[in-house]
């Protein structure tokens, strides 16, 4: 007898048919006596659909009218979902953001969740009704119509499971689970029983995209018990993501490998190592809205140092450009830049308490003979840059040795 | 300097170059410093679409989410109408029907507007704003989005037009106006530049089918200038639907032929005649939701009368039913019908005045050898039912015989 928010994604509600099986899976969890709440994205290729619609009047769109437009995707499959759900023999009524009415600030199309009236879904939920709630939409405190933003649902399914103090949050995906690394480059990689949200974090934003961002440090922050479960499988528990307290005793050592490919990395040599120099350079990178992800700056000698940082290979010749266009200003001797390089990271709770892991990486990356470029740490994850073309090699050489290719 | 209501349905916003063409108009009347309230129908085609997904689902769909999901279609319409408005340099902003806020009643499908608050609109015009609002739905006192039915959109702006006070009403459709009768029969029909109210209703009820019904009651109750225009063609002065004192001196007797073709005909022989015999014939074909339209009871003899109607002709054969199943109880003698008759009929409010008007139209008739099944006449109408091979010869004649082929 739980309350469960159960988050399904567009390709899980791709096809009527296919929320027809969402609906048979939804009314087993109400068969066993609990209560549920529903969160839907819109049918896979709806919201490409409409915003490809708003393309066609305008390049450079009203964020208002974009969310007006797209928040209709998901509006149309809590209707469906909901009828479908009634036709399992069961009560159901769906809302969109606006009616919950989940409030948001006045971001158009990447709104931040502030607050969820809990009274409509809690006086339905005592009713007996299964409650479908459109994801990834709100209104802001004026009733305009927001959006949070692509992979938002994830983020309006955590923000009710919290609201609503729910006993479990489980996203259905198209995978069944988190895995100790991507299985297509490393065929022993082991779906994980259970997770911790930092390091579910370190991996997300390493580029294992099973989960949104926002979604996994909301539900940390309200502490929502938050499951990943395959939609396409009946069997199964994926992978729960937990607080550390609940992670077994003889946990591993790094949970997972996660990787990114597609970066790339400029140095900037030869600049006066004094106060502000990393805020010179980076502050015009900030201003071009170019994300920028490892930083690092070594100690200096003969009154200069030099500066390191990684960009996605996308934004690389525009860095440039802007590294270059202050070069003077800074004073620099010179910028020099690698647009073949990734980043692979050993990610794990247990490393904070098990000293060695790096070295134990480094080791195993010289063996194969594999140079690294840049290093970076934090307290639960481990980062090398290294050419793009030993990746897999790299990948695979860390899972093996961090043990991740046994059995349990 | 007024306050137009525009109205556009589903074929004039049918894609993304008819809805620029749509903005381009609206910049036209707002760049003559007119305040401009917009009200588009969904893009044609999308309501039979979503409608069609929700089918797939349920064959007895819940009334409630058919109207979370058909409201949709109007939702896209807006955001991308008020895009385009901008991408014509004038600012733009949309509504929902619940953000209006139109208060409806609970009917979902077929809801009927209660009350629209005007405030946002005000505001909003007071700053230079076109605002475009949804057409065709609203938003119950519990905020439970409802649709007002097919061709609700007509309601929608007619309903603004009255809660706001404006001066004129704008229905873009695909003719340029009501004529005198329709085209494709009669090649001479003019376009008339008005139609009182009264005279409207009979012509749409009897079959012109330019706006719905409820729109021109509630524009006649509420005295909105309602006037139909063309919105493929940037000419032309449309046909102002009037209030009758403001007609011409000169008016003619006749304004308009109209037809209802698909008819059929049922004639009850022999019934006591005894008050309340025509409840108990008609309110059995009511309790099995036929629509009856003309009713005819005459003298009766002997004690007993004959009771004709007509109804749609696909209800031809379960009314029949349903009077073969009553026929014992109310002591009828034999139930007799004709499937293949129409109804056509003379329309205007100048015969108020004008005796003679419905022996003028017998006599053209009995002229082309044609029979007449049936008479019903109102004030401002004569209607006769007659075989449906006569309906085409039937039409012209009159057509002619009242003048109206006739130029101005």
């Amino acid at each position: 007898m739980a309350l469960i928010v159960q988050k399904f994604g567009g390709t899980s509600v791709a096809s009527t048919e296919r929320i027809k099986n969402v609906a048979r899976r939804v009314a087993r969890w109400k068969a066993q006596g609990h209560d549920i709440i529903v969160v839907p994205s819109a049918m896979s290729g709806e919201t490409n659909r409409l915003l490809g619609l708003a393309r066609e009047i305008s390049e450079n769109a009203d964020p208002r009218e974009l969310d007006v437009i797209a928040s209709t995707g998901e509006q149309v499959t809590i209707g469906l979902l909901a009828m479908a759900i009634q036709e399992q023999g069961y009560k159901a009524k769906s809302y969109t953001g606006s009616q919950v009415r989940v409030l948001t600030d006045s971001t158009f199309t990447k709104a931040r969740i502030l607050k969820i009236d809990d009274e409509r879904i809690r006086a339905d939920l005592d009713q007996g009704y299964v409650v479908v709630v459109a994801g990834f939409q709100g209104a802001d405190a004026d009733g305009n119509i927001t959006t949070l933003g692509r992979g938002g649902s994830d983020t309006s399914a955590v923000a009710l499971a919290a609201a609503l103090n729910a006993d479990e949050c489980q996203i259905y995906t198209d995978v069944d689970g988190v895995y100790t690394t991507d299985p297509r480059i490393v065929p022993e990689a082991r779906k994980l029983d259970t997770i911790t949200f930092e390091e579910m974090l370190e991996m997300a934003s390493l580029g294992s995209k099973v989960l949104q961002i926002r979604s996994v440090e909301f539900a940390g922050k309200y502490k929502v018990k938050l499951r990943v479960l395959s939609s396409f499988e009946d069997e199964g528990e994926g992978t729960l993501i937990t607080v550390e307290e609940n992670k077994p005793m003889e946990q591993p050592i790094i949970s997972g490998i996660a990787f990114a490919r597609d970066e790339a990395k400029l140095t900037v040599l030869g600049v006066p190592d004094r106060p502000g120099i990393a805020y010179q350079i980076l502050g015009p990178v900030a201003d071009a809205k170019i994300d920028v992800d490892m930083i690092i700056q070594n100690v200096g000698h003969d009154g200069t140092t030099d500066f390191s940082f990684t960009v996605a290979r996308a934004d690389y010749n525009k860095t440039l450009g802007v590294l270059e266009s202050v070069k003077a200003h800074i004073g620099a001797r010179e910028i020099v830049g690698d647009k073949h390089i990734c980043k692979v990271s050993a990610v794990g709770v247990g490393m904070r308490s098990h000293p060695g892991v790096a070295s134990s990486m480094f080791r195993a990356l010289a063996e194969e003979g594999i140079n690294i470029k840049m290093i970076s740490t934090s307290e639960i994850k481990i980062s090398v840059v290294i050419d793009e073309k030993y990746l897999e090699l790299a990948v695979r050489t860390l899972h093996k040795v961090f043990g991740l290719d046994k059995e349990d």
